[in-house]
């Protein structure tokens, strides 16, 4: 972990600033042709492709028949769950769709002399949600993309996971999920672009997965919908002298032991605090199993800036544009007005990232490496989508027809005028 | 233009119509090496390969200085605007301005014992719009682009445009475009996204183009975010006897006169009628001084359906997810909860699509190809972002920590769990 002053200098040409500010760049180019391919294969051959890949890179011989994970294993799955977890999860679900039911949108309509305007919106008809399978295996992935789906009003929520856990299968119950394919990799996201003779062609794909998962997801957008491209993690802290150093650690290694490539970076007007929470890092990262994740990430992305105050340390986070953003400072909520990138802000020293992760109810897929400045959090809003309704009289045909008819000429587009003047005549 | 009976039959596995259907997929890869290339050059030599590219596709010799077009050229096309066509742009912003405001998000927070949670919505910084040059310069397409954006409070909109035609620039001042560049293609769309030394970075560029834009913008989506990828653009009449067949086949030409890819397609439950729309077509193509580019479409594309009654239309228009759907029937209101899938839809003999694309309201920028199965129309939502907002206190910390840490052991992230309990202890 790497302690830089910023102060008293032109400190957005720092450079570890900008290392970390250009993390987003990930997309290797370098498999694009191997994943092309297994689109292809996929498109054209369909299950036949799907389950050749299965055996191929998931070492798991599945049949037409097998493809799918009939629903009573998700019941099972849910039945055996540990009561503690099963209270979690449901929980966490509830508090999920509660939050998310805020962000629906309704269709809205406007009147006046001959003219009606409106916005028809209608949730999608069919997703596929992947879900990465073996070790990052996470019931918390499983809610966090289903329930807003469920909350917009999807029909049909179609999840891919390779080598399902209990845990996947019992959320995937949890949070009502229609059916389950256990398939992954771009060849699952090839399956539900194009749909095969088993799994059914989506509207729209969501969730994380590895290089393959996001190279399949950004070939195939247009032919579906897809959500942002997710690169590795990263969280920002906002610390001021009266922060629990060790918490600050915590949070901090809570994002390190996610991926080598995930960056934990804290902002600080004092620098003993800055060395304080170093010292608790590396004190607290000698005991845990994740460690050697952990020590790579701190070690290529960890690092502590020293910032004039807590204002400079805003500009810096909006530079930064992290995914996750915790103020732990005397008055958090005074720092609100002058953060304007983060995909979510955790305000308060007991507002630790991984409350958000799990129960709190905010979506934790969230956009990284920069791409808050443009991104939004996962959302009902995602699965949503809108068409512009028109109605025009006789009357408020009259009161706008001599203005199209006059661009249309002016952008040389006859037929356009025509359409109008036919009606004028009569 | 065909004349296709779907009743009576399994109509989904018409050919004509999975023809119509499969239009969508068009971005073709033989122009993604050369698109690369462009983008490469722009992002490591900036202005200087900008400039070569611009002379090399645009015949156009510009140096560093020249790229911009001052911004009182502007403000001299406006005043030199012919005053009908002014008033017409003007009317149109205001009324493009009014619809729009209609899809502003606010911001929100909720409340519960020791929680707070909410959603932060903010305009993105800066973005870009792409207007096409030459030809197919049109003054609505600077519009369509840019209100939603001035709407949702962007502090910066860069319009490129290549060769920007009288009208074009007088349609950016009258929208409120900051900046003007006088470049296109693939070269002007990764200027936007990485900057040069003259032209700023975007966050987000929008608007139509040519394969070559298409094709960048797809390439360069995640180190900027762009609105949909536009193909050819097609219309759907749905009418019954009562609607008069020289008005849709006016409403048909006005789709096939802007491309020879463009699709026009009939949808009635009347032979009859179909026959005699079909004879206007023809009528009135003869006259037309775009009659190439129309006859081309309307023998690729042009289509009569006959369908069994007026909800088969509604479910074949559902099928097909056309960009445009008129609907000119007797009661077309009613038939408006049957319609699931459509960019626009335009109710009624007077609503014709002109009136869409140049004055009502709604944005014209819309979802082509099929795709309006899971996009939307180009709106102020584009120009929007969010993040989420936490807040724990000590006893709201209490409330939910259990259950977080209980998901975090069952995920085995371990120091996630550790944030919860360090906090518990104290």
């Amino acid at each position: 972990m790497k302690v830089v002053d910023l102060r008293n200098r032109a400190w957005r040409f720092d450079d570890r600033l900008r290392y970390l500010a250009s993390r987003g760049d990930i997309l290797a180019e370098e498999y694009e042709g191997s994943v092309k391919e297994i689109i292809s294969q996929v498109r054209d051959r369909g299950n036949e492709a799907l389950i050749e890949y299965t055996r191929k890179f998931d070492g798991l011989e599945l049949t037409q028949d097998t493809l799918e994970v009939p629903y009573e294993e998700l019941e099972n799955a849910y039945e055996e769950l540990e009561e503690k977890v099963k209270e979690a999860l449901e929980i966490a679900e509830e508090r999920i769709r509660v939050f998310h039911e805020k962000q629906l949108e309704r269709s809205f309509f406007k009147e006046e002399e001959g003219i009606i305007l409106g916005q028809k919106v209608l949730p999608l008809e069919r997703v596929g949600v992947y879900v990465p399978g073996g070790k990052a295996a996470y019931p918390s992935t499983v809610l966090m993309n289903v329930v807003p789906a469920v909350v917009a009003g999807v029909e049909e929520i179609v999840m891919v996971s390779p080598k399902p856990n209990r845990y996947t299968l019992a959320a995937a119950y949890i949070a009502g999920v229609s059916r389950v394919f256990q398939v992954g990799g771009a060849q699952a996201v090839a399956a539900l672009a194009y749909g095969t003779e088993t799994v059914p062609k989506v509207d729209k794909i969501v969730g994380p997965g590895n290089i393959y998962v996001a190279l399949a997801k950004k070939l195939l957008f247009g032919v579906v919908d897809i959500d942002m491209i997710a690169g590795p993690s990263e969280i920002l802290v906002i610390a001021d002298e009266g922060a629990n150093p060790s918490w600050v650690a915590s949070d901090l290694l809570s994002q390190a032991e996610h991926d080598e490539l995930a960056a934990s970076i804290l902002l600080t007007p004092s620098e003993s605090f800055a060395n304080r929470v170093k010292e608790h890092v590396y004190k607290i990262l000698e005991s845990m199993e994740r460690r050697d994740i952990a020590a790579k990430s701190l070690e290529r992305f960890g690092t502590a800036f020293i910032v004039e105050d807590l204002y400079h340390a805003c500009e810096v986070a909006n530079f930064i544009a992290p995914e996750h953003l915790q103020v732990m400072t005397r008055e958090p909520m005074a720092l609100l007005p002058y953060i304007k990138h983060a995909g979510a802000i955790f305000l308060g020293d007991y507002t630790t990232e991984p409350l958000g992760d799990y129960v709190l109810g905010p979506n934790h897929t969230l956009p990284t490496g920069g791409t808050a400045r443009f991104f939004s959090p996962l959302g009902v809003y995602d699965f949503l989508k809108r068409s512009s309704v028109l109605y025009v009289s006789e009357e408020g045909f009259k009161r706008v027809s001599d203005l199209a008819e006059a661009i249309a000429m002016a952008e040389g587009l006859e037929a356009h005028a025509l359409s109008v003047r036919i009606r004028m005549k009569e």
